[in-house]
């Protein structure tokens, strides 16, 4: 019954997070189900996008050329590194259109119990950047979990030595919420971090 | 920032069902972080599977060869048609190892809102297998829902007249599941269909 191919497409769509057993059958019954010009533009999109992708040596991130498109960039501010964890968090940011200034990817945040230290981030490289005087401010966006809290902190302490203005993201509660539903440290943070109106 | 083949994933993947902005997005820097290889062997098991697969001819299940699995096989109990509404369907009924009989794929269900009429449907080919005088008895599997329901009383009357015997699968409620949760027309289904123990 379950003619191979589509098994071989379940599995294959399985090892994506967040893609289960259950969906990955249902997406590779629909793909069956699909013309063959948009299953070839999917695979296509896949494999050609990928073999495009590489790193950008300065940030990390992603990109098809030499450089990112934000470290090619010349109008933008040299003076501020934003720290994320991941290319996509980056993304994130940038969809705000507010930020002008640089990033770095650093690859994973501080993990002692998944084995992974300061050497398994790109800590060094952020580090080499700052040698550079006219870098004023780091802004480290990692995520408001335990993980990157530890992983601000580290870059902190490592940082602020070398006289470069260190700055962490705000904590609070996220705009649009319902104070009600928000959980006690977010409250407590964003009480905290109050300001003057 | 957002490096183009990045969204260019993203764009295909949403285009999958269940697979929102965000998740395609989300999958797409999943896989371009993935070893190349590996995205390699996700885009050809999706391409040279969909190129190698095609509908069976009798029962139009997929399949790599000229006839499917099933209808190849010869030890199948050619007595039985399960009528089924879409391949995967037909996949379910298999994973359980009891059904020994054939398979009919529909390929929908009736629908006049969408405008799915029995043309739009594989009856006329349902209804020519039924000119084998060895066929006793017609499953009807489609999905307990108003366009199932609908589909297996439409199917019924056509083949009843043809002397050959019609059966819809049981309502009740599921093994496994709380009375409590059960909707009420699935509950008096269920006590309808009661048997002595």
């Amino acid at each position: 019954m379950s003619a191979d191919p589509i098994q071989k497409i379940a599995a294959e769509l399985s090892r994506l997070p967040g893609i289960g057993q259950k969906s990955a059958q249902r997406l590779a019954y629909h793909i069956a189900s699909m013309p063959e010009e948009q299953v070839h533009s999917l695979a296509s999109a896949l494999w050609n996008g990928r073999k495009s992708i590489r790193q950008c040596p300065v940030c990390f991130n992603y990109t098809e050329d030499d450089l990112c498109p934000i470290c090619a960039d010349e109008s933008r501010d040299n003076g501020q590194i934003c720290v994320v964890r991941e290319a996509r968090d980056a993304a994130a940011i940038e969809r705000m259109r507010d930020f002008k200034g640089r990033y770095h990817v650093l690859g994973g945040t501080l993990s002692p119990l998944n084995g992974i230290g300061p050497d398994d981030l790109r800590i060094k490289e952020l580090i080499g950047r700052l040698s550079d005087p006219g870098i004023k401010e780091v802004i480290i966006a990692t995520n408001p979990d335990i993980e990157g809290e530890a992983t601000a902190s580290y870059l902190a302490r490592l940082i602020k030595p070398m006289g470069v203005r260190v700055t962490r993201i705000a904590h609070g509660v996220p705009v649009g919420s319902d104070l009600e539903y928000a959980d006690e440290v977010t409250l407590s943070k964003a009480l905290e971090g109050r300001r003057e109106m």
